[in-house]
């Protein structure tokens, strides 16, 4: 049994790996085009912004660690040429002697990765346009910016690549702007979320450029600035493009193996092409949605370590199979973090749920512990009270609400199932009633309840509309006259229980205070008394206010 | 509708809050012994330290605000004295004025709490012996360490309050000795996994006097020594009695309630007791687990908010319902976390499942972003896959992967279950396959792919029962050297393909390196050359080593 692995990154080592741990016998090759292996890309924008000192701590393993550990050869900057199926062979080129061969195999695992997009923009190919992939393009950007000493930078796309490179230049004494023809940063954020996200580059004096496209790099030999659609030109010293990753599938489909709707190659959950001894795993493969069983490119390192395993395991005769992904994502900028698991709003939208929808902004710790606060907006099927997904911004425990809504999402939580979590408690670490659980009670108090949600973009496209609703502000006095929802009447909510004969029992109500909570005992107030419309704005003013800033909620830019 | 509430810190002003979410209608009354209500019980150990500076941090709300928000009258120092089921009425004295009253309820909510257990031990009441359970004797405490400046204390026993208590003394100067009359520290862990804690407690110079039981408190008006049953004694300033929790239950006993078998007020999933008018929530009920159904007393604030929630749904018609817990427990001790959910193995051997335990060593982040490692000692049922429980020890992230295996098990969640999961990577923030997700693998190689693991205690189990075994040292020559486990052959794991002829094939083998991950793979290469009887020592030579030195691993101990 000879099996040949395309690429040494982390799916193909995964792959080899996992291959050797179940078989002693099977002779085990790896080809790569680059020079160094098994590194961690996640890791490269921390290497040019220095918190990663030395790139020896980002490509821990070389080929002889390989050899001695797994008996694997490892062949770098080895390209494959072709996959002749029909011999069940490659075609290799040794890109340092220059030599050719033919390499046959039993079973192949292509794990070819993928490559940054680069748009064919005017100026793209001037010296100081980099993109960020492996650690030959790390090296560069840091290089340059060791010898030439940048005092600005644009990065072109704000995933968040972009995002944690942005933070990397930053640290190092660079202006960065950065441009997306979206009209937000982060394209896998909601819009209403990305608000939160942009507040914060702009207050670390990131310059965002939205709803706008490069026309051209321009300058002499380097580019010196970079000219938008709009006309507008940003001066630079140098450019990061940031604009995607895309699968290398060329070798596949020469050799007539099968994409899938996404562009991506096909497989099965073994990990299988249409050839059933050929098989494809990491960022150059398809996954699909566990929440939809639709397909989905979302290329990581967690997904790639996990399909190379499944491939290796299957490869000598293991059952592993690939059960999709939620397309969880984290990342830092500065000390803020952003993570998103499941499907967004309109991610959920688009398949046809009805969603219930909260904003939930809450301290990780006690206030006594300097807990700092989130914002949770999580997204629920009204029909079956399914979880569908969550998107979390703020600066401490993030990452661990993200890993819980992620869990509870794979075994099919409902809302009401979260509330229910006995979750870890102590003052070091979390609140009582834990933010998760928190989101779990809203919605499920919409869903199952009768309290009732609604968005401020739903409140802006009603009164757009024209639709008869009464807004109350059940905070305090000061509060509502310092800033405060068009047209809403201030009723304390101290005051409610008094004053409520004013208003009409079946009128349609919108109650709301700065984070929501107040705002849901006004709610429950009133549909205590008998009014029967009541609904209780997800987020509150302050996140009015913001998306308002954002024009999110203008029905027109919807 | 009358409700009246008995207790108002944690389930007692739950159910009161949500009751009057549910109905404006209905009166609600609450009356409690203390002058506090509501206040963070969990937060007290930090007081003392002065990590929380004040005493409002802790004690945020008073009846005003129950008052104004809830519509709710919260009766301080008022003692119940008799709940009157014939007539529907309690019993109730004004402890300032000594006025006694009749108060009449539809619906009565019994959420007395728990108190500090107070062994019998002679001298116990001297004035300088402290119990910590309310606001009141964390100011008794606070003020004593103010005027007294004491230099030593002694801390009857060993739970998460205990141990909050000698962090936070420790903090203030004073030197601590705890003493357990258990062989461990924290009852409620594994003794495997309570050694690395007793490690680091000594590194932290706190004393450690286990096995032994106190006999008296010497001294003239005050204590000044801890007798031990062993004849030691312990020189202190003042003692802390930190000897478990038990459910406030006197008044329910004598009005009728049904306890349950462990002690504590006995409700149906509604939070109703045997009579159908009178409920009770927080600290005097018992909770069941989740995964036996079985009886289980564990309180805990997040439980208390839960059932309290629940009770105050239902006395309002509502339809929450508790699902048990898991019991879940998480705190720190200077910079280390302990936490714990589900069945440890002990417990899970109690229950009668055939257990699949594993030791897993694992860094929070990347070496290269100083990621610190944490030791996840998980129990999984043989037969059906499932993961029953896990024990994670460690200085960073330990809050979240207690809260994913909680989630995880809560669902059913088995142990390739865990290898599955998609959560979130980047490198601030976890590796690429996170502790939880390795946990899985290993669980799940045992338990389905035939890579046995085998625990330091049953490996020595195997040697003093004599039984053929041949112990493989798959390390380096000078680590072999440094230490190794009793009657190891060094063999190390580049050898090994060469050098397996030395080893019989029927034989019974066992592998290990410094913490398990190349064990395994000398055990894979072994498994794949045809030895049918291979086992990989769990948690490694560092945890064997652990185990040894605590004689955990002495079969005469066990």
């Amino acid at each position: 049994m000879k099996i040949v692995v395309i690429g040494a990154v982390a799916a193909g080592t995964s792959a080899a790996a996992k291959a050797r741990r179940n078989s002693e016998e099977a002779e085990i090759k790896i080809f790569e085009m680059d020079s160094d292996i098994s590194y961690s890309a996640c890791g490269l924008p921390y290497y040019i912004g220095t918190e990663v000192e030395s790139r020896e701590q980002l490509v821990p393993r070389d080929a002889a660690f390989f050899k001695r550990k797994y008996n694997v050869d490892i062949f770098t900057r080895h390209q494959v040429l072709d996959i002749i199926t029909a011999e069940k062979s490659i075609r290799v080129l040794n890109m340092d002697t220059g030599e050719e061969f033919n390499e046959a195999f039993d079973k192949l695992v292509i794990a070819t990765g993928a490559e940054a997009v680069v748009p064919p923009i005017e100026g793209v190919s001037k010296s100081n346009v980099f993109v960020l992939r492996n650690v030959g393009s790390a090296d560069r950007i840091r290089d340059f910016i060791f010898k030439n000493n940048p005092r600005k930078a644009v990065i072109v796309g704000s995933g968040f690549i972009g995002l944690e490179m942005a933070e990397n230049l930053k640290n190092r004494g660079i202006e960065v702007a950065m441009v997306d023809m979206a009209d937000h940063v982060m394209p896998s954020l909601d819009k209403d979320a990305a608000v939160y996200l942009e507040d914060y580059l702009r207050s670390k004096d990131i310059e965002l450029v939205l709803n706008d496209t490069v026309a051209a790099f321009g300058g002499e030999t380097a580019a010196d600035k970079v000219i938008m659609k709009s006309g507008r030109a940003l001066e630079t010293d140098f450019i990061i493009l940031s604009a995607g990753i895309r699968p290398n599938i060329k070798l596949a489909v020469r050799a007539g193996v099968e994409l899938g709707t996404t562009g991506a190659i096909k497989t099965n959950t073994r990990m299988q092409t249409n050839f059933d001894y050929i098989y494809a795993c990491g960022d150059c493969t398809e996954s699909y949605s566990s929440i939809t069983g639709k397909p989905l490119y979302r290329p990581l390192g967690t997904t790639a370590n996990k399909t190379g395993r499944i491939a290796g395991d299957q490869v000598t005769g293991g059952s592993l199979e690939f059960r999709g992904i939620l397309g969880t994502g984290i990342f830092r900028v500065f000390d803020m973090t952003v993570a998103v698991t499941g499907l967004t709003e309109s991610e959920a939208i688009k398949e046809g749920f009805d969603v219930v929808v909260c904003h939930n902004t809450k301290p990780d710790k006690p206030g006594y512990f300097k807990g700092s606060e989130m914002v949770i907006k999580a997204v629920a099927d009204r029909a079956s009270g399914r979880i569908l997904g969550a998107q979390i911004i703020g600066k401490s425990g993030v990452d661990k609400r993200i890993d819980v809504f992620a869990t509870a999402i794979t075994f099919g939580a409902t809302a009401e199932d979260l509330s229910h979590l006995d979750l870890a408690y102590s003052p070091p670490f979390s609140t009582s009633k834990d933010p998760v659980i928190y989101t779990g009670m809203i919605l499920d108090n919409d869903i199952n309840r009768g309290r009732k949600l609604i968005t401020a973009k739903e409140l802006e496209e009603m009164k757009m509309r024209g639709e008869a609703i009464s807004v109350i502000d059940a905070r305090t006095q000061p509060q509502f006259e310092k800033s405060h929802v068009e047209d809403a009447a201030s009723i304390p909510h101290e005051c409610l229980r008094q004053q409520m004969d004013r208003l009409d029992k079946n009128s349609r109500i919108v109650t709301y205070c700065n984070k929501g909570v107040t705002g849901n005992a006004a709610q429950n107030i009133l549909l205590n008394n008998g009014f029967r419309n009541v609904y209780n704005l997800s987020g509150g003013h302050e996140n009015y206010r913001k998306q308002k800033n954002k024009s999110v909620v203008n029905v027109n830019n919807k």
